[in-house]
């Protein structure tokens, strides 16, 4: 028996261990990271909101101008057989398009790369660890690097550009904080390394609208938000104002629902999680256990 | 006898076939593009100023807070013997410094991942086929795509963050040209897929100093200018001056100097390469046979 504990890849169209799954050197998804790729959760043996995601991840091929060859029944039986195989049954499970390789040898035109598809999953992610998330996040706004603008990298196709998100890691963990969140050049706080970031502020919650991904965990966050009777806006969101905020909370595939207790010298409900951020939280753990967003995954034996 | 006539690598201490050289999905280095790297010409048997791409990649290594275990020597010696091996006479030497996986299963921090070196090396790479260039390049000016500005993503580092790159030469092949040039936020040219810039007025020549790579051809041309008894500038170059350029030329480790002899519709000498790109080219592939700058390179019987 194969031992998938540390998770499986789906590489045309085979499944291997995860430490065998390997891209080409000269693959420019590896050498101009021109990939784009999406990342949907596996909870208790079922794939959560799976159409979104592949929503999100067929629009993200599009515009990047890639043709993967397969189609959305193809994509979501590759992922199926990959996770049922791995036997993981709370998982993090990335599909990802790649643009190859030149036909042509030594060309430098994208149009003429054979694009090709592969998925791999481990065991789930938590972008921040579960008890860290319970007591509230600690943030490090950086204010020196800022987000990639989307007239550079369209920020919608979810991307593999992350520089500025490590850079910002360093600083972040090297004062001590969790994890870090980017503003951009016009004093508008973006995304961070895996997240979209919300701010509260009395029955009304506003997250950022131009310069990140629309996270799926931002649009259950929205959903939730509006269903517990909160106006919900999603428009810029200016640093001061995230600053004096009642709360602040992020929303991210691995982990769902985080409360922020901090950001720099900011607290929030006194360095704790917040009471909105925190029924958000465990309102996110019972969408990911109802039946409508699911599809259950048949494991094998 | 293994076939290196489409290249090799050098990965872990094993020379392998360019189409056997990968890196496994989750390595930083693929989905967070954390990873920096060089590229060395080798012409005619030997490596080209060695020891300034060394220089610039173990700034890169320090600029990303890695630690590949390796010190120049080590280094050397892998992209050397990887070379000789490969028989490749010409060729494009890649050197890279990757982030690796994070030694605690699960964790987000970029400190706690196992860096890592390879090395790869193919038959020489022109950014600019050589015909095209000699007849000079038509380049087209992006007014969509912004380059990734230095306050996101340390230009200084060489970088696989090429997103910005790939959007622009899809509006370029698009509309007909051979690659695209990226300006800034505030209307300066800044660099192109593989290439700086420069502009050329009487005996002045200027080319960007910030939000670029400082190349190693740039650095070779600059110097090539100076001894030619022209007055180089490394300052921001706005679009206006470009345009009303006498002649523009790029620099790159693939192919040398590149004459422009059209940027958008605007054409440079008759839409013809320039006397003074021309002669430039020239004379960087004299400096390519010469033995102050060569180190020699020791192939197989
Ligand atoms: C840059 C960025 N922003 C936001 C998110 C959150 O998106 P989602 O809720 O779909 O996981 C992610 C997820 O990885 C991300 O990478
Ligand atoms: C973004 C960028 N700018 C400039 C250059 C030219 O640098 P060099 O002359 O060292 O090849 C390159 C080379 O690949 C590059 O990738």
């Amino acid at each position: 028996m194969t031992d998938f504990s540390n998770g499986a890849a789906w590489i045309k169209g085979r499944i291997v261990p995860i430490a065998e799954a390997t891209i080409g050197v000269t693959d420019w998804a590896v050498t101009h990271s021109d990939v784009t790729y999406d990342v949907v959760p596996v909870w208790d043996g079922a794939f959560f909101r799976l159409v979104d995601y592949l929503d999100r991840f067929e629009a993200s091929i599009a515009a990047c101008h890639m043709n993967i060859g397969m189609d959305r029944t193809e994509i979501t039986r590759a992922l199926t057989d990959m996770v049922a195989q791995s036997g993981l049954r709370r998982a993090y499970v990335a599909m990802v398009a790649a643009r190859g390789t030149p036909m042509i040898p030594g060309s430098r035109d994208p149009r003429e790369c054979a694009n090709h598809f592969y998925g791999w999953c481990v065991p789930y992610v938590h972008v921040i660890k579960p008890d860290v998330a319970d007591a509230g996040a600690r943030i490090w706004l950086s204010d020196t690097v800022r987000r990639i603008p989307h007239n550079s990298v369209n920020p919608l196709a979810k991307n593999y550009h992350w520089g500025d998100f490590t850079q910002g890691l360093f600083e972040a963990k090297e004062a001590g904080f969790d994890t870090v969140l980017l503003p951009d050049d016009a004093g508008n706080v973006t995304e961070g390394p895996g997240f979209n970031v919300f701010a509260v502020k009395g029955r009304s919650v506003v997250t950022p609208q131009d310069g990140v991904l629309h996270g799926i965990t931002r649009k259950n966050a929205m959903e939730m938000c509006a269903a517990n009777g909160m106006d919900v806006e999603s428009r810029a969101l200016p640093i001061a104002e995230l600053m004096e905020a009642d709360e602040v909370f992020l929303s991210t595939s691995g982990g769902g629902i985080i409360p922020v207790a901090q950001i720099g010298e900011r607290r929030f409900s006194n360095g704790a999680a917040g009471p909105v951020a925190t029924a958000l939280r465990a309102q996110y753990f019972e969408r990911l256990a109802d039946p409508a967003y699911r599809t259950e995954i048949d494991y094998p034996g």
